[in-house]
């Protein structure tokens, strides 16, 4: 029989399960975790129960919390007059980095994609209508630059136009420090035809 | 107050405990934790405490084992004669992935090291020396091809020549399929040294 530890098969099947760890990746992270302290350990383990026993949706604005409601639904201070639709709660945190927006979000939780079977229905649309009111002055549309995130940004517009509020779209465009040479047709298609004035 | 999940936070903390693991990529897996079924995310944490508290080190070869000897030891197909030494359980997994080596190791955990201050003592040498018995024929050192692990070869040598047992090294050279002109000058002066005759 050759040398094998069952105990940690298991720890480094797990963490191949993880996005982009693979067998020898997650096995090296197997042996880490045989070296932290049992404390560590444990606070690993516990960490993972309660990440995963904690966290729901904000019923407010569909992003994940651990509170009764989000962090920025909850918080007085944040503009209530605008809404950031975005994908995922990975948006959030994205967008809350810059530290330039100071209004309100909403999680779809998808986009329209027929490829994978993610109709309308299938995002938080729904809770996203039943937010507008004479409050509300704009909605953002934040999902990402792809043909999907495109599709669901022009279906949230039309959904949204009975209610005559704006919405807008995020810029297209060249990222800031790049090189044109390495900018692909259609952005740089997008970037001319979004030209500002100086 | 901008968006904060306290519970996300401190598992994307642990996961950047992990070896090769940044801040975005912990992040990242903290959220793919959450999108695991309720009993993953159990058995994850389970898979955790139970490799931290099942694994110790095996009275014989000193190698991490879960069961009271590990599985190389306690085989009885395996040839008692040869005993190779390594530097960590790390090694032992990799000679054994080769399917090549039937006989048995010892783990030293660790290599001399003055800068690191390890020294001789600290290894499992004297455990090492308890094994020698008349069965013993060779002791293969296979600890790393680095100064260290060349101090502690030259060192466990000197060891055991009292006990007039072969002790050999790791050959050195090129590895199979790279290319000579990427092989560094120590390693190519080493590969002429071993050369072999077809």
């Amino acid at each position: 029989m050759s040398y094998r530890i069952e105990s940690l098969e298991r720890l480094t099947e797990h963490f191949s399960c993880l996005p982009g760890v693979g067998r020898k990746t997650a096995q090296r992270m197997a042996f880490a975790v045989l070296n932290f302290e049992p404390e560590e350990a444990e606070d690993f383990a516990a960490a993972i129960l309660e990440a995963k026993n904690s966290i729901h949706y904000c019923p407010i604005c569909q992003a994940m919390t651990d509170e009764p409601t989000c962090s920025v639904c909850s918080d007085p201070e944040r503009d209530r007059s605008v809404i950031c639709v975005v994908e995922d709660t990975r948006s959030v945190i994205s967008i809350e980095r810059v530290r330039q927006y100071n209004g309100l979000y909403h999680v779809l939780h998808g986009v329209i994609s027929p490829m994978k079977g993610m109709s309308p229905d299938k995002l938080r649309l729904r809770e996203l209508v039943e937010r507008i009111n004479d409050e509300v002055k704009e909605v953002i549309v934040a999902t990402n630059p792809t043909v999907e995130g495109e599709t669901t940004a022009m279906y949230i517009a039309k959904l949204l136009s009975p209610y005559g509020i704006k919405v807008s779209r995020l810029a297209y465009g060249v990222p800031v420090g790049a090189d044109l040479e390495y900018a692909d047709e259609v952005t740089l298609h997008r970037a001319i035809m979004g030209r500002q004035s100086l």
